[in-house]
């Protein structure tokens, strides 16, 4: 590999002269360059992503463009966004290896990572629209939650080291006012971007538009978004950045990544969940054949959060090390168990946390600019917007009640109850 | 003034040499140099300060020292902390110049702020001592933590300008520390530095080590100190860091400075006010003799909240143009009113977090390192046991109920109901 002193977008041609030199990469593709073959696969909102084959193996180039693909290069974006989903990864990649993509280099004036190939995992979504169960995800995505958030917290590092990340991420400002915008703002007003299923929708987006109690509870979010920095978060937690086979899970693209509240990530994952949940009408080939599927979506939600609040729980009362809560306080029995009562009433507010942003992430999905495949690939638009209602009518209650489910049973049961009424 | 390359302490005969070429010094002290002569007067815990005099006028040169006065050089300190004082000062004056000291230069590589000789100002816990009262002192404080606390906010700034200042500032750790240490660790622990009048408090001491709830509640509050980004706030507001003349007021060295809870601020000058009325009764030349001094104590209490809390309420609807509650969603009438209420919830969760600061500032400026003067002055050990203890019941009760209180009244009013059953 040349040195490479100034970003140019890569194509399918260019991929294997960038690759040339990279450590690792003529072991993992094999030494003849000739049959390296790079292909553009890229279907995401902010990048290029070039799988490369060779005769031994293959692997992906992820490479950030300057622009918001999406909209096109009217939204232009920053490229460090790479470097931060570069450290990001390796931050989680030191507490759970098995479930992040190999990291084999990075080339922060390319803005471009080469990493692991993953086959034959999907797009988690695109295994939900299919009706796919996948027996190990419950667990992974908890195991994934509970020790990123856990160990990148007050909870368990030194003020310092927290510190010294924060400030790192602090510079990933662009990517976050992309949540701020799209997520706790432009939903609830007429933005230029917005969009929803018209003409089923038009009233209830307005309806949402005039929705004063909501719109002051999801401003009371994002200053929370905005001001809280509890873990190092993954910051785009949705089921577009998970690959899954039935055996394996794996989490990607934490371009979003900063320090913000723990509840943001478990929130998009819950919230996430629901939206393949509603939408399982737009997808069954007869009324009730999804029936199953749906109560295993329901259960995957459940398995999540439980799954996730055990091992959080555990490995805070394993490792009482971090700054905040400091373990020396709390060694005599009735002290352990005050501290423990603590931590059970702070995955208790975490839980009402994440509901809320977990409607907060529903509803712009649905009438804000970014929109899921789960709806959006229903054509019918009369049974679209049925989905969509009851997603909504959910996520707005989430956003407004949060104390009142008490427990993710309850949340569940709410979905079932939207679903079967209708 | 010859280049500086390396850091050293200064002393009343360097001072001369190192002011020279110093922009506006000339002016400042006139051009005699032989006429200037400097005088150290620092009694603070972390820094040598030069009152300089020359045939024009004066001027304070403050040297951060390289470890922690009071403890000697077995405590090492950051110098940069000089540089983050400069910083927030100079943020400071944006927004309330006339309520902190000039700045006429900062040399980095000697930690030293060149600045305004206050004069006659005295610092605010001796007036507090000797029984003066300040006319003007509770709107000045109210007015300069309200326009401090929300012009740094996500309340009235961009994302983006906020989070580079949040960068700049999430390197002062070593001063975060000493304050997580010694506010939210230590009084509640055998540490070795902590001392208490004794053997009068020793009991007290001890109840305070195991009382687990009150351990559990400051926990809590170090967790907001350590991951709550609300506003850049001074971080040492205490009556030490005020000088004062019966007209005018000045709030000094911010060198704790960094992006965290509002209520830290507005706690530690409630706080201080508590123990100032309090340790009246050790400093009264007969018993009832400071009655009055105390009333006023109390009503300075009262002012300063009532000021504060009116002109960062006002502060806020007509500046409702930060990135957090953006005001483009709440144009309509009703709209307009329901975040009016909001914004009343948030400064009512504001005073809740500042009476519970005020409680933690309040116990370990009796039972952990460093103490207040308004207390060490009074020699007689019996008095000022006594006015510790009420400081003390008063503190606890702050914490741990805070939201019975819902008044500024409802607090001086528990503090004379102290005072007077003893």
């Amino acid at each position: 590999m040349e040195i490479l002193e100034r970003y140019f977008p890569l194509s399918n041609s260019s991929i294997p002269e960038f690759l040339e030199g990279v450590p690792e990469v003529e072991i993992l593709l094999g030494c003849d360059r000739s049959q390296w073959v790079a292909r553009e696969v890229g279907d995401g909102n902010l990048n290029a992503v070039f799988i490369v084959r060779g005769e031994a193996g293959s692997l992906v180039v992820k490479q950030a463009l300057p622009y918001l693909r999406l909209v096109g290069d009217s939204w232009p974006l920053p490229l460090e966004r790479s470097y931060f989903e570069y450290l990001a990864l390796t931050e989680q990649a030191a507490h759970v290896s098995h479930l992040v993509p190999k990291i084999y280099h990075f080339n922060k004036t390319m803005a471009a990572i080469v990493m692991e190939y993953l086959s034959p995992h999907v797009i988690l979504r695109k295994g939900f629209i299919r009706g796919i169960v996948y027996p190990q995800l419950a667990e992974d995505l908890a195991e994934f939650a509970a020790q990123t958030l856990f160990k990148t917290s007050d909870l368990y590092l030194p003020a310092a080291t927290k510190k010294a990340r924060l400030q790192i991420f602090c510079a990933n400002t662009e990517l976050c006012r992309i949540t701020e915008d799209l997520v706790f703002t432009d939903p609830y007003r007429l933005a230029k971007l917005n969009r929803w299923t018209s003409p089923e929708l038009d009233e209830t987006a307005a309806n949402f538009r005039r929705d004063t109690e909501l719109k002051v509870a999801v401003q009371r979010l994002k200053l929370k978004f905005l001001s809280s920095t509890e873990a190092l978060i993954h910051g785009d937690l949705h089921s577009g950045s998970v690959m899954v086979t039935p055996g394996e899970t794996k989490i990607i693209d934490p371009e979003f990544a900063f320090y913000g509240p723990m509840g943001f990530d478990v929130g998009a994952l819950i919230g996430n969940l629901l939206l393949a949940y509603f939408s399982q009408t737009g997808h069954e080939s007869a009324p009730g054949m999804r029936d199953e599927y749906r109560e295993w979506l329901l259960a995957l939600a459940e398995g999540f959060w439980n799954g996730f609040s055990s091992r959080f729980l555990a490995l805070w009362a394993k490792n009482p090390v971090g700054d905040a809560f400091t373990g020396i306080l709390f060694e005599s029995t009735a002290e352990r168990r005050a501290i423990e009562a603590e931590r059970h009433r702070f995955v208790s507010n975490l839980f009402e946390d994440s509901l809320r942003f977990a409607g907060a992430k529903m509803i712009r999905r649905i009438l804000g600019l970014a929109h899921v495949e789960d709806l959006e690939s229903i054509e019918n638009t009369r049974i679209r917007a049925a989905c969509e209602l009851n997603s909504l009518e959910l996520a707005r209650k989430l956003i407004l009640d949060a104390p009142s489910f008490g427990h993710i049973r309850h949340v569940t049961a709410a979905a079932r109850a939207i679903h079967e009424n209708r």
